[in-house]
């Protein structure tokens, strides 16, 4: 993967990448869906996120830990497989650790694109961690953005920002605190780890046509806006059964209306109607966007990108003759 | 996997294998337990079976495809993943398709042990498909068969079983209908790959006495057995939420009872009480009994059994820095 985005560009990637989602979420009726099957623990979740077309079927595996960069271990890691509809059989293991950083990114760029007040370069994002650079990338190739105005309550991980996005075409402002990285954003990202009811971003500091991409609140028990921000605001989300367990909206009804994004892309619903409107974007991640992105991957291989073949699947002569197989296996 | 059960031998694998699904079947209320996660599709189903216990995450991935068999790809094939509860991180990713079989069989013989007459030593067997062997030899390790009377009608997979088992300690009789087979047998194992409501085994076959080892329906709208034969028996399943869904019981009103076989196994709940008793193992197939398996294959690469290291997790020195562990690879 690293190599991939090397080789071919961040920006590239992210790019192309988002161009698959869009085109998926587009197509939207056609796929299998379902929320995410989750396994909670005392320190962290493991969620299996199956999706699938009539063709394709795909899944990812993913953690959610939030004690394990204490201990030296991504937050989040994640592989994911792609598999062939008619017959069942896998064809692609891949890593989704930075794909998922790419796909989460691609998707929140992807809705600001449609939700921001139209000509938006400044966005502020609060909570640099390992998402940060990606949103950063994404919103500067899809949506414009040319400033990006950064607070974490660690000033290391701003700093880890401030010179990873070095020589990339954006101003970048490391700020001392929330209200100071807000100022003047048309854009405001959350992307904080904490596993609780949290307000990273108070209700008084969302102005009049803010949007609000709202990243890290994706999990039963975990969310950064405040409830009065939401009633205030018109409401996207990737997938409403999911998002409603799992994202900002925990807070409100379940009846709190809520649009989901693919019939904005699709241009079925509205997206901002005016520009003193306060849009959020609840994101929590959906299976879909893994699937585009496990599709986007098979394509790179299959136009050479590095990879190797693993030998995972039995292949008996007569596939009745399992048996055999083994005995002949052993001489 | 090949190489494991030919260095070990497939007997002593399958005694070892049971040995672990026992003990974890044993200790059931410890688990996390849900109904594995199915996409159907016109040809088949792909599912995830994910269970866990306080410090291991385990999942299956698994096809069924009753059309694979006629284009040369295997009706099942499967893979798995173990993972640590505590970050989140997989530890292992094993073929599965081999080890299923493995793992049906042993169950299949541990609840066959508890729930067959005292001395049965002959096993009908009407199915003769990939599954066939692994069943043969669970029930001759672990219950004592001595005699196996196959039927399928394709003559050509019976004479592949009698050819596999040749040499293994068991009289191996080939019958030419299912009456024939199941003559004498106190064990009947069903074990098809119909993707229908089929009837293998008519009423007017099951005699007083007999356990029936139901392995093939295990797919809403795929049985095996007649309803007659279930209302005339007491039924065994593995997990009760996901049997009604897609065992034989789906035929039988949902308060049909019947018993967990880890009750059984446990002591809890009672086995068979009488020798007129028909019993059914009402198998499907649960998500524990991969977990016990792929701990199992666990265990044997930490002894030492052949495996590869894949590189498929990111590892940053700073595991905030994911961006940067990409510009750094660049160089």
């Amino acid at each position: 993967m690293m190599e991939l985005l090397n080789d071919r560009g961040v920006e590239r990637v992210m790019r192309e990448l988002a161009g698959e989602m869009e085109a998926d979420f587009k197509r939207w009726p056609e796929f299998h869906k379902q929320p995410r099957v989750a396994a909670h623990s005392a320190d962290g979740v493991i969620e299996l996120m199956p999706a699938a077309d009539a063709e394709h079927y795909g899944f990812k595996y993913v953690n959610g830990h939030p004690k394990n960069m204490r201990e030296g271990y991504q937050t989040v890691t994640a592989f994911g497989v792609l598999a062939k509809v008619a017959n069942g059989y896998p064809v692609l293991i891949s890593e989704m650790t930075l794909l998922t950083a790419m796909r989460t990114a691609a998707m929140s760029a992807l809705a600001g694109r449609e939700l921001a007040v139209p000509g938006a370069r400044t966005m502020a994002m609060i909570g640099n961690g390992a998402q940060c650079e990606f949103q950063a990338i994404a919103f500067h190739e899809l949506v414009g953005v040319e400033t990006v105005r950064l607070y974490d309550i660690d000033a290391a991980a701003t700093a880890k920002v401030v010179r990873n996005l070095e020589g990339r075409g954006m101003e970048v402002v490391a700020c001392a605190s929330v209200a100071e990285a807000v100022r003047g954003a048309e854009i405001i990202t959350t992307c904080t780890a904490a596993k609780e009811r949290a307000v990273v971003l108070t209700d008084d500091l969302v102005g009049p046509g803010v949007h609000l991409n709202a990243i890290g609140g994706d999990c039963p028990g975990k969310t950064e806006l405040s409830r009065e921000t939401l009633l205030r605001a018109s409401i996207f989300v990737e997938y409403d059964a999911q998002t409603r367990v799992e994202g900002e909206i925990q807070q409100l009804e379940a009846s709190a209306p809520v649009t989901e994004i693919w019939q904005v892309l699709r241009g079925d619903a509205a997206g901002r109607c005016d520009p003193g409107q306060i849009t959020v974007f609840d994101s929590v991640g959906f299976a879909i966007e893994d699937f585009s992105a496990l599709r986007y991957i098979q394509g790179q291989v299959l136009a050479g990108a590095a990879h190797e073949k693993l030998d995972l699947l039995a292949d008996p002569d007569d596939p009745r003759d399992l048996f055999g197989m083994v005995l002949r296996a052993g001489g």
